[in-house]
């Protein structure tokens, strides 16, 4: 028997320091890469040097961005890619920024309705971010979490985000290829909504293709096409797929779709442009992140710095390039 | 006769540096007051420091804000009130950041069409302020601007801008003394517009009075403000005034609500509060200018970094700090 000899008392397991989660997270250990994912998501600055080391060591995964309206069928989506990546032998890792996917806050291993068969299907990896509480860190955090699977080995990267709001647009951009999941029969005033994310799309897929409303769906989003909405910068018009999670047959279409898109880039050399505009995404995203973050760390300097421009003993430019760090404080 | 010695050929005036222009603002001087609001809406680096100096030797004059959508008849009543104050002594100075008031591009005591009456009123300094081409920037520029006039010794300064946009509605706020201006008849999508500039009012003006539809829309205002319409954080149910220029006396009454709101602003302790906020909004801007202007200074240090990054030579953050100056580049 083991005995507990520096203390009596049930006390928490000590904290591990990023930097040696790093080679467990590279080995593929799946309680490190949550571990990992989980402080990319608090942002603590501890973690900053791990996830850069991690940002270096990545970047051979393909990254598809999954996004639609709530209801548009994602996560059924989601799972079904997954069962058909592992088919062929990937390891699919998911980072779901949607606040109606089903999975769980800190699910490793699948989501909870359809655990057994994603993890029978070799080894997915899912994670739910929460999408609230960020300040807009959102963006940063979630492509830190695909980050450290690219790193940790997984292939594709899927991340599945709402495709509403600003943040979930930016950060569905950052993917390689974007796929945009619309379901026949929803609201005009949905139709209203998507019409923002219709152009982002490197693929459209139309769920629920075994019902007779899908062909109407499928025939207006060519015609909306042929009215010129391609991605900006894209030299290839994107396909519009009728799909249905319950039809391996349709999503083994998607999934080639997916892969003719990744080859596409490979091959054309769009690849190292998209790599160059999500570098800047994610530069200017953590420098806003950063400069938010200035003004949070240190609330008391911030209102006496406006206690003394109030009282116009300081100008506000000055405070300013104090604030930022750029000037000494006078 | 003189000689010009030193160059016989036409020259431009040599730069007077901004410094030296300081004591000829304080002095009044139309010229030097027209080159140093120049310098701040070019965002000449070099002015920096004689603004700040302007900015810390202003603080007196009670800067009025007048909002209304366009049509609403803004330029006419600002007109009006400068006879106004004209006639009770007072120098008052008007930014219009507003594209369409009829004041010429750097016009100077008073506008185009009504020039002879206002410079006969005792010297207005009315001036524009170009609103394309910012970058984030109006704000910071106008607001510099009303410290230019304050210091001269312009009292009231009013600031016109157009009700519709953020950073229009973010200038006017900085104001002691908001006056949000209606017109009757207007259309139902105009007065939605309309609405969310309702709440920033200090005092609410309705234009054409003598048209018989006026009372309507002073009916209806009266009965939004009854549902909770008041300024956040004003302690004072603001005022409805029906107004039209023809009529000195309807202005007379304006120009004394506005006084009263300053009297209120000064005696309850709420000016310094206004002061605060202002200080804030003032800080923050500037930072976000010089934020975009940290960006904008340095392309090819940015298509570096965005490369090495894109590369994984270099991770995000490393490159978003570099770029701020807040690390060494590595």
């Amino acid at each position: 028997m083991t005995v507990v000899t520096h203390s009596a008392s049930p006390r928490r397991a000590a904290y591990v320091p990023s930097a040696d989660l790093v080679k467990d997270v590279l080995a593929g250990r799946a309680i490190a890469i949550a571990r990992m994912i989980s402080r990319a998501e608090e942002g603590y600055p501890e973690a900053a040097a791990a996830l850069a080391e991690l940002y270096r060591l990545g970047g051979k995964a393909h990254v598809i961005g999954i996004t639609g309206v709530p209801g548009a069928g994602k996560s059924t989506l989601v799972s079904a890619l997954i069962k058909a990546y592992a088919a062929g032998g990937h390891k699919v890792g998911v980072i779901a920024v949607d606040p109606s996917s089903p999975y769980s806050g800190g699910a490793i291993l699948g989501d909870r309705v359809r655990m057994s068969e994603t993890a029978a299907a070799g080894g997915a990896f899912v994670r739910s971010m929460a999408t609230r509480g960020h300040l807009g860190g959102l963006t940063r955090a979630t492509l830190q979490a695909v980050d450290v699977l690219d790193a940790a080995g997984y292939d594709p990267v899927i991340i599945e985000t709402v495709g509403v709001g600003q943040d979930e647009v930016e950060v569905v951009t950052a993917a390689h290829t974007v796929v945009v999941l619309s379901a026949p029969g929803l609201g005009d005033d949905i139709q209203a909504i998507k019409a923002g994310i219709l152009e982002i799309a490197d693929i459209h897929a139309v769920s629920k293709c075994d019902k007779p409303e899908a062909a109407a769906t499928v025939s207006a989003l060519r015609g909306m096409l042929a009215l010129g909405g391609e991605r900006p910068g894209s030299r290839r018009a994107p396909p519009v797929l009728p799909v249905s999670a319950v039809s391996g047959e349709r999503i083994g279409e998607l999934k080639d779709a997916i892969g003719a898109h990744w080859a596409h880039l490979n091959e054309s050399g769009e690849r190292a442009e998209r790599q160059r505009a999500m570098g800047r995404t994610r530069i200017l995203g953590t420098a806003r992140h950063l400069f938010q973050q200035k003004f949070q760390e240190a609330p008391e300097t911030l209102e006496r710095q406006i206690r003394a421009v109030a009282e116009r003993r300081m100008d506000p430019a000055v405070a300013a390039r104090a604030l930022l760090g750029w000037e000494e404080t006078p």
